[in-house]
């Protein structure tokens, strides 16, 4: 997958540990049954942060996100540790947030702090009690093995039915000074508009003021997680959090003026890009589909169509096939919750190996099937979208819907 | 699958003609290339019919959908002939409208009626231009055929994904007549709320207005097929449409008397076990999935919630694969669209083989696998789901997600 290069910003290594003053860690403590499969991951700032965060919207939510938001509130929007374990969402559990919060306790003291300035998330199976021997056990050796050169490990402990571990990072300048912004994400299943749709934790050396972070996260996630659909299943448990340390010495941010502006491109490279490696992984994918529409009467008409065309189980199940079925992307937009005028819709799907037009004015045109099935077998696909009625654009990301998504959930819990 | 049997209703033979002065036909005109398969359909009335139909909501209708619209107004809501072809859906070409409106002069020709009172309707691929040859020279050998004992053949020629004829009818009496309706039904994939779903045809021999023809349709399709969910993808051709020829000889209906709620209890009953027809044999389905929710805040609730879970990939993946993942049914409640308490969610699963409760208060309860198995082993699945917070409740329709729906949908245009 190719990286969005901008000038001004270096993509480098790190992962959530790119940024000075941080440390990570993960292990296995025994709550998933393989012993080389990383259950538990911890990530730690020397100094107290700003920390900034986005939630589900599912009405459902996850015992860590109850306490997370507490503790937030009550550390002033301030916290230096992120707690997180796999295997099990500790969601929809009577004793759900008693567990998260001695999570919280188990962590702070251990490393020094007060509980508050704690985050936790866990993610896996739903309804099922958390076992919390193997992670109060665990925690001791975590600490002791924290270190900036262990984000891989971090990355590897919240993974679920994740392939492949997702990590981001970039550098770049303010007032002259060094910046580093990155990250770690997992997701792959259960996914989908609206909220932040995976658990995702970025650091950052960068000074921003509590609110300006919000702000930028609020408005990046929006263009990123928030256009990411792999099945249309809103999760309990998702989190995307930033935390930012001030160790890189600039100005701090506090308004919206151009260093905001150079803060917020960063942070957009590093989720633009997970967001891309989300759906790229998406549970049983074998194609990465990118939907861009333009022409639209606004924006929001732009984000509900390529969001509607990435949805359609029909649209995935034909791009797995390499069919190029121009009918049920027409359907999909159709159905989009937004008014425009269907009859001006142009189409094409684009790839490494061409561009292929497949509809016109709203009508299905005759194309090279041959050069279609051609530009549909590799694994990075566009679908561009033309409306042809006004300048909104948007994109969004899925994936394809294949054998391996069925299998993957026909039997998740063991 | 049972039908729902109701004292003064018996279910009948006949499906289409199953109501006097009613007949029937179909044949391959060559849209099909499998020779066996039936690709040409007709419905025929001796007398002039009142027309009730529902559409699609999707902004890209099919060319047949404007037409019949068109059609419908020009005859003052009265029909007599349905013509309809599967293979091709003739929706998104440049001539499509000209083509289906040809599609209502041959017929009408044929029959020796007017054009516009023919309903015409399409069903298949979209995007391709439709071969009016076929169907010009299919149409005479299939009006000569029609019969009322050729209902059969009509359900066939518009089935598509579909694996089994869908007819369903029953009679019942008004003013101490005996009056009959009866359907047939096609729906396999690209079936989701809002709108028909589905292309439907009923027949009635009842005495119904217009408008009370209208109401009780648009009425009953919001608890029938406005909650049957395949994969979420509303059609572009979808349609529901009756026609009422009034040869039983009961006194017209023509306000909401008891006669009316006795012909609107019929509609229903063909239409519910349509509904369910078209579930069962959702793309690729293994099991029909049944979601009713009760104690709601109010129906609508119960409607969203019911559609919510039917609808989630996670947990039509879980049913397939006989998993009683009750985290994948608290999630999919918690991201629909409604306002209630997740704190006091019940979720039971149902049965021929038993009952097992997985949840309680909205957290997940200790319970047996190998029942949980058993319970799941059927082919018939009930998601009971009770909110306790009211006396809301809606039921809604849907099919397992199996590795046969991937398998249909990744090449459906070959």
């Amino acid at each position: 997958m190719e990286l969005l290069q901008e000038t001004g910003y270096q993509y480098i290594e790190g992962g959530v540990c790119a940024a000075n003053g941080f440390v990570a860690n993960g292990c296995h403590c025994g709550l998933h049954p393989d012993p080389n499969k990383n259950d538990l991951g911890i990530v730690y700032s020397e100094q107290v942060c700003h920390a900034a965060a986005v939630y589900t919207t599912n009405k459902v939510k996850g015992a860590p996100i109850l306490v997370t938001q507490k503790n937030l509130a009550a550390a002033a929007g301030c916290a230096r540790a992120v707690i997180v374990n796999s295997k099990n969402a500790n969601t929809c559990n009577a004793d759900g947030e008693e567990k998260a919060r001695k999570m919280c306790e188990l962590t702070a003291k251990e490393l020094g702090i007060r509980p508050e300035e704690v985050i936790v998330a866990s993610t896996g199976v739903i309804g099922q009690t958390l076992p919390i021997e193997p992670i109060a056990s665990g925690i001791a050796p975590l600490v002791s093995g924290m270190s900036p050169k262990r984000h891989g490990q971090a990355a590897a402990a919240i993974m679920t039915t994740d392939t492949v571990k997702k990590e981001v990072a970039v550098a770049f300048d303010l007032d002259g000074k060094t910046c580093r912004l990155g990250g770690m994400a997992k997701g792959s299943g259960m996914i989908h508009p609206n909220m932040a749709t995976t658990l995702n934790f970025i650091t950052t050396d960068a000074a921003v003021s509590h609110a300006m972070l919000q702000k930028a996260l609020s408005d990046v996630v929006k263009v990123t997680y928030n256009c990411l659909s792999v099945d249309g299943d809103t999760s309990t448990n998702d989190m995307v959090c930033v935390l930012a340390n001030g160790l890189a010495g600039n100005t701090e941010i506090t308004e919206e003026n151009e260093a905001y502006e150079t803060f917020k491109k960063a942070l957009y490279l590093v989720m633009l890009h997970m967001t891309k490696m989300l759906a790229a992984d998406g549970e049983g994918a074998s194609k990465l589909l990118t939907c861009k529409c333009s022409g639209a009467p606004d924006a929001d008409t732009a984000t509900a169509v390529a969001k509607s065309v990435i949805r359609s189980p029909l649209v995935k199940s034909a791009m797995f096939g390499s069919d190029a079925n121009c009918g049920r992307i027409l359907c999909a937009a159709g159905y989009a919750d937004a008014e425009f005028d269907v009859h001006k819709i142009d189409v094409s799907l684009v790839s490494k190996a061409g561009v292929i037009a497949v509809c016109a004015d709203g009508n299905g045109i005759t194309f090279s099937e041959e050069k279609a099935a051609s530009v549909l077998a590799e694994d990075e696909i566009e679908i561009r979208i033309n409306l042809n009625q006004g300048d909104g654009e948007a994109t969004a990301w899925g994936c394809d819907l294949t054998y391996d998504y069925v299998k993957i959930n026909a039997d998740y819990r063991s």
